[in-house]
């Protein structure tokens, strides 16, 4: 395929409307920035379409690791010039790889049945893609087994969060949903949560996260950055965990308090469920 | 005092000033964004000199708090029309106040002594302002009895690191000094830092970390985002410790990570230093 010259190439007009969030919309599609995001992004399985790349901008192990990933999932490569790339590159990422990719639909009902001993995440009406990237990249750490996005403004797909993530937002499951839609994928899997609130009368550290039933998998909620979680998760069958805190803010930041909560999850399961089994 | 009305006025332009790097350096004073962070500023003992106000833009309960702290530290007040608080204002913060105050000059040396079961922290070369203020945020939270910046690009007087403290850069002691020093200090004090390292033999939650001697203080030290901690820290006498990770991105966030080893940390001083002693 010619080589992309014109920053007015139709393709590259089109593309570059995948930066709104209107156009994201409309063509169902949106923009990995960056190597290291857009090779995760193959390697994970995410539908991506088209590599646009600018050799120029390309150190040559990238450009052959990208052309390598390229052919080995038939995905379309477009040569841009310079000029034509700067038309489409996020913000000051000049790394030469913008990737297409095509929104993901996932739907709770098609989850698989929780195994044992997993960690499920619930993450409520979370604002700031920063920190939405740096719970992937925790829960990418810990092998949380998916995360559930209730009534949630900011995307995985959004370019901040994907960069926040490292590319985590592509090998860790989640859905976008409502929080009704939530809870009731809890109660059908028999599943109750721990829900993080300020005001909760159980320390996090206090709590056995594994002796509900026998190994039963954990799910930790979490709410917005400003408000925390609604009054729906304020109920007596969800028990809440606190982070005591000594000083003068009233609150750490969500992605820390999110990291705090899932490694000792990680912890007491390390500690209860010991790798090599003799069951 | 009258009220400032021009964009132009003399004190507007030189307080405009200290948004640069180089005004900052020069005058020694920096700018302060915010009600809730000019009132920690203040309440925490941070040397404020000027309130500049814009009356059209604070809340009645903000501004009748900005004036008591303001009468009570003597500190001068500006008020100023829209047009000239625009000039000094950050950003899209238009919360109709930004503070003045000296730069703080924190000597190692006039330190107190390490208290019994006291949690220090050491950063070194940490380059984003938004992690260095969520780090705070956990400090102020754990009580971390002080931070050592060594070699570290970026002050806690920063605009973007103030945000994302929440104002706790006033209430967490703090020095910027250089790696060897801080090293110094350590060993004045005989203590034994725990060094973060992604390839540490030893996992952070098999660690006891008050058992080296009767409640000793503990030092964490965490190095830069992309690079970790320098050679200095690897060294036979300092003890490694990793966060286990089972995904595919090599690293946590620096805030989470911070976040995650000052809690576990927290955790056991209060299994193993219980509130009410009986000694």
């Amino acid at each position: 395929m010619d080589r992309i010259e014109s920053p007015q190439n139709p393709r590259i007009k089109t593309a570059a409307k995948l930066r709104s969030s209107r156009g994201r919309h409309q063509s169902e599609r949106y923009l990995i920035d960056g190597v290291r995001e857009s090779l995760r992004a193959i390697a994970s399985g995410a539908p991506v379409e088209t590599l646009i790349v600018c050799r120029e901008l390309l150190t040559e192990e990238s450009a052959r690791e990208l052309q390598d990933a390229a052919a080995r999932k038939k995905i379309e490569v477009w040569d841009t010039s310079p000029m034509a790339f700067a038309k489409i590159a996020y913000g000051e990422r000049d790394e030469g790889v913008v990737a297409i990719a095509r929104t993901q639909k996932n739907n709770l009902d098609e989850w698989p049945q929780p195994a044992t001993g997993s960690i499920y995440l619930i993450l409520e009406g979370i604002e700031k893609p920063g920190n939405l990237g740096a719970i992937f990249r925790t829960a990418d750490a810990v092998g949380v087994a998916g995360i559930l996005l209730a009534s949630t403004y900011v995307s995985p797909e959004n370019s901040n969060a994907i960069r926040a993530s490292l590319g985590t937002v592509f090998s860790v499951p989640y859905v976008m949903t409502e929080t009704p839609a939530a809870i009731q994928w809890l109660q059908k899997h028999d599943l109750r949560p721990f829900a993080a609130r300020v005001q909760a009368s159980h320390e996090y550290w206090d709590v056995s996260y594994f002796s509900q039933q026998e190994r039963a998998p954990v799910v930790i909620a979490l709410g917005s950055e400003a408000t925390g979680l609604t009054a729906d998760w304020q109920v007596p069958s969800i028990p809440g965990i606190r982070i005591p805190q000594a000083g003068i803010a009233d609150s750490l930041n969500l992605s820390v308090a999110a990291g705090i909560l899932l490694y000792e999850v990680a912890r007491q399961r390390r500690i209860q469920m010991p790798t090599i089994s003799h069951d």
